[in-house]
């Protein structure tokens, strides 16, 4: 009989742009400013931000229910072939292929919660693939609390919105936030576009 | 009899560190957390951030009076031999040698009591000097909303804080943003330290 598989411990990844100021969408939870970063330069090959090279590599992708209906709306789901796991408190009907809701419940803590999904996705996924955290802002949060990113990949706009949504809501501050992060990537991108990739395993 | 001359336009300049999750200050409005990036490499010459490069360009100092508080609690005012105004609603009496209050009153707008603020200081300021929108948050976000900002030169410190005094505090948007900004440095610098400077004026 094969000895079991150790369990496969994938990388969980964070890559969104924000302003300046720290914003992820705007005051109505729209993104429509990220259209004016998109490089329409006519290079033969436009500056994606490393999109496709990292989209390659992941295996799922985990987002908010509000990111998830904003998505939603748009003309196509981009994330065809992948699956994406929908957090939500309540169960949502009518789900897109390739989409699951994971319900997030009273108990037992949020922590363990996310931990039991990442366990379930981890089951599915192949050697090397990572595990995305779209957003938002509340759902990376909830992610960061429970110790669970591994790597922060950051596309500073320049620009700013004054309000919005945040990438990183205020909360109380405390022992659970990973506090100490290392700087692997700074990178000058197209339009202005600041790449800043941290680890926050490394010691 | 010789012709006035044109007003000096000094350039205005915010240089700050904050968290990567938006704060200069932490829930007590201390900034202790900034003593873990101070270059103790044993270097010839430690990493200072350009700070001494920077501070020698500056002509005249703005804060508001937390920050001025803040400051007056350390062993020596660290700004002596440059002028430090201190934006304050009310009167400060016993104000420290080389600075001074500027009372910010119910009218005219605050925009126009900053712009007279800036004419009054560069009477003072020999070529090139430059004016150090030192912070807090509020101050900052006051030039800014006034569009009296030139370069925000800001260090991205590889933590984060969970909450604090934001360097960006959420406001309701609006026309007097300035939204657009080019990205003229990124530098990494030492300890994992993100430098990231925009130009707020250029096209």
């Amino acid at each position: 009989m094969a000895t079991q598989a150790a369990p496969r411990k994938a990388k969980i990844t964070v890559y969104i742009a924000q302003t300046l100021d720290g914003f992820i969408a705007d005051s109505n939870g729209k993104v429509t400013f990220l259209e004016s970063y998109e490089d329409t330069t006519g290079e033969e090959k436009p500056d994606d931000c490393g999109y496709a090279e990292f989209y390659e590599t992941v295996g799922a992708l985990i987002m908010g229910r509000t990111s998830y209906e904003l998505v939603r709306g748009f003309a196509d789901w981009p994330y065809k072939g992948k699956m994406s796991y929908v957090l939500s408190t309540s169960v949502i009907d009518d789900m897109l292929p390739d989409t699951k809701c994971f319900q997030i419940k009273g108990q037992p803590s949020v922590d363990e919660q996310l931990r039991n999904l990442i366990a379930e996705i981890e089951k599915d996924l192949k050697e090397g693939q990572c595990i995305w955290v779209m957003g938002g802002g509340v759902t990376i949060d909830a992610f960061l609390k429970a110790n669970l990113v591994d790597e922060l990949d950051i596309f500073v706009l320049p620009m700013m919105l004054g309000s919005g949504v945040p990438l990183f809501p205020v909360r109380g501050g405390g022992a659970s936030i990973q506090s100490k992060l290392t700087l692997t990537r700074l990178e000058k991108r197209a339009k202005g576009i600041a790449r800043l990739t941290y680890d926050t395993k490394a010691k």
